[in-house]
């Protein structure tokens, strides 16, 4: 580490920064992306049943008892909102992702322009 | 790492020992702040059905049923409480978050006092 | 790090890389079999309850009644779906077992042929 | 890295996957007293409702009506079955506890015996 100037140091915690901001948001989208398709699969399963068939949806804790077509719309309502944050996460990723190569090349530029310290 | 002094090796373990018990606190603060927003949004969700609309409440894996207005209360009960956990988390991320500083700079001024080593 | 020849740095990020994907792989593996042991359980549960207990089935957030041989025969096909995925994680389980090991002893043998840099 | 002795390494790799399976015990029982606290929690909710009361109790994806009474013991065997295994996991945590330290001392006595391999 000591061998390393302070400016390739600076860079390299910056890397390890934007590899865990980049991990966060691709934990949280496989998160929303379960999330699309469970309610998808709600969504399938309520498809086959009668429109008076007993049904509950919950919300963290608490179930209540509502009609099909109140919890497709739900669902569908649910789908979207998922969806468009899934969007802006990729438009984030994209960018970190972005940021990472660039200060990957720049490292790999700095350490081979320096040589091994061994052979100064 | 053996061309740095056992009190600098300590410390960078203290920074490591620090930096995990602020991301536990972290994802708990996370954990408590998700659960905030669900009991919430059950709430919103609850506000809209009638006084006798069947409604069930889970504590781990038992369901009981239970009026509106006592899930209500419950809720607004877990609110208060999580809060007050999220109040105490955030007390004790600010001073771990200063103990992590007042190292860190620590570590930054034995190693530029020290030089680099190869220089000696 | 520097003392390291760009070839045998290269294997050590893939190990790396090797390592972060067996731990996904596994963490998914532990998840779909604590899925297929609570299915299977479920299954257990229901055997003894009358034909027609009420019961309900749940699919994301929400939850329906359903007739105990409905639940029966879905709780039957989960399984098998979940155990078929189970076994095409163990393969890929295996082929990334390979190739760390594999990598492993390139890495062993290249840095000891290469002797230690400050004897060279 | 390679200023070590290969011994040393082996010692540093082993204290590390102990530390992983650390870890891997604590976040086990973790989740074990969670589901006892969760159990007791709902014992106590249930203990103020009346006998016929109706509730569910869910395993895995299925919920079940059930008696006060049957819910009620199934409770408590849970939380019996839970408290022996993390007992077991207590165990097993002072064990890998005790091998830690052990190889923790082993490892530093090796580094001080041999000195900074620059003052050599």
């Amino acid at each position: 580490m000591n061998d390393l100037s302070p400016k390739v140091q600076n860079q390299l915690s910056m890397l390890q920064q934007i590899q865990q901001q980049l991990q966060t948001i691709l934990s949280q989208k496989a998160q929303y992306e379960m999330a699309v398709r469970e309610a998808k699969r709600a969504q399938e399963e309520i498809s086959d049943a009668a429109e008076d068939a007993i049904m509950y949806m919950s919300v963290g804790t608490v179930m209540m008892q509502k009609k099909k077509d109140v919890i497709n719309s739900k669902l569908a309502e649910k789908i979207e909102t998922l969806e468009l944050r899934i969007k802006s996460l990729e438009k984030q990723e994209k960018m970190m992702q972005g940021k990472f190569e660039q200060l990957q090349a720049q490292i790999k530029a700095a350490l081979e322009g320096k040589g091994t310290p061994t052979a100064a």
